[in-house]
């Protein structure tokens, strides 16, 4: 057998992570952002996805596609450890890993049939950037997928979040469908690690806005946000 | 961007499991049972595996190996169904997907230094056939992964369970450390779905021993277990 294994993609995710910065560190923590998960073609078929909106919660298997590289390490430094402390890779979920697979749950919320693109799967809570590809959709399976007495390892200590403070005026000029999901994102702080400059402006692209913000202490306030 | 994305073989489990008969249907079912992950030399790097001994249970994701199919079909007859219902695949975790990617959740039992393996993982739990390849294994993080509300779908109709006969004599064939596992799987109903004659005999091989059983109603029946 052939030491290497060859995956096709099935579907792309389509959302209003643009870039990198201010996509949460895991799955489900924007809960109020929605994306679509849209078949290839060869995959848009009704039937592959019957009986699937019985179930809650899906796992998305992808790529993550911007942290190829030729060699790997086997430590990483999680920025939520403030970013000097190294783990081993395979204690992470970091995307500098042997192969750049990348595990989520997400929240099924409905599954829709357009006539062009086939099903389309809406979910809540996906923590990959727009346009990554996806290899496999599985259910999440309650007697093989939670294990309610799991220990938590080093991420016990990753829940640095702050408050977040953002005019109405502000919040209104996003969509109404993206508005608590900026909030979310905001709320987990995010900052690349070990930058406590008060007065340094972060530019953050969502959802074809530009989102500026400064963080003092715990409290985070959004300073303008536009159009791109 | 290409559209396929190849993986690099980065371990191999080592258990008892030495055919698929008698698998059980998840990760988890036969909790007893141990199996062992070996590193690919390029992988043996104890850093690797820092501070992962401080999770419960870790992810792996894997490769069904007898599953390769030049097409995909969109539906597939969940065993544990009946044998005669189809389900979308995406709906299901079986192995004849686009993809034969597997996703099991194991407990992490302990991880040994070899100074010829490097790390070797003890994991309980694992629903793969000895020697499947191995591309990423993650901590099983509780605040992403932990879905106490998740719907079981389909699968909540999957609990064929069966009262397992098996003189001590006979259990005792096995070494210790699999007779507890043994048992596990064949609470399990390890028959394929569909049939019920009780005079059958069925023969499933396990660690090295061929085990004979009968199954009448809910009784699964051990007849005898022998070294192959």
């Amino acid at each position: 057998m052939s030491d290497s294994f060859e995956l096709k993609k099935i579907a792309t995710i389509e959302n209003a992570f643009t870039e990198n910065f201010g996509i949460p560190r895991q799955s489900g923590i924007a809960e109020s952002l929605l994306s679509r998960i849209i078949f290839e073609p060869e995959f848009r078929r009704e039937e592959a996805v019957r009986e699937l909106a019985d179930f809650s919660h899906i796992w998305l298997i992808w790529k993550f596609t911007e942290a190829e590289r030729d060699n790997w390490s086997p430590t990483v430094r999680p920025p939520r450890l403030g970013g000097n402390k190294r783990v081993g890779v395979f204690a992470t979920r970091s995307p500098f890993r042997p192969n750049p697979i990348g595990l989520s749950c997400v929240k099924l919320v409905s599954i829709e049939y357009d006539k062009n693109k086939g099903p389309v799967l809406t979910v809540a809570g996906a923590d990959l950037l727009n346009g990554t590809p996806i290899y496999d959709i599985k259910p999440y399976i309650p007697y093989a997928d939670l294990k309610t007495d799991a220990k938590e390892g080093f991420t016990a200590l990753e829940k640095r979040r702050c408050e977040v403070v953002c005019s109405k005026a502000l919040l209104e000029v996003l969509p109404f469908s993206l508005q608590n999901a900026l909030l979310e994102v905001l709320a987990e702080d995010p900052r690349p690690a070990y930058q406590s400059n008060p007065d340094r402006v972060y530019k953050m692209s969502f959802g074809g806005f530009r989102v500026s913000f400064k963080v003092e202490d715990t409290t985070l306030s959004v300073i303008n946000i536009e159009k791109e």
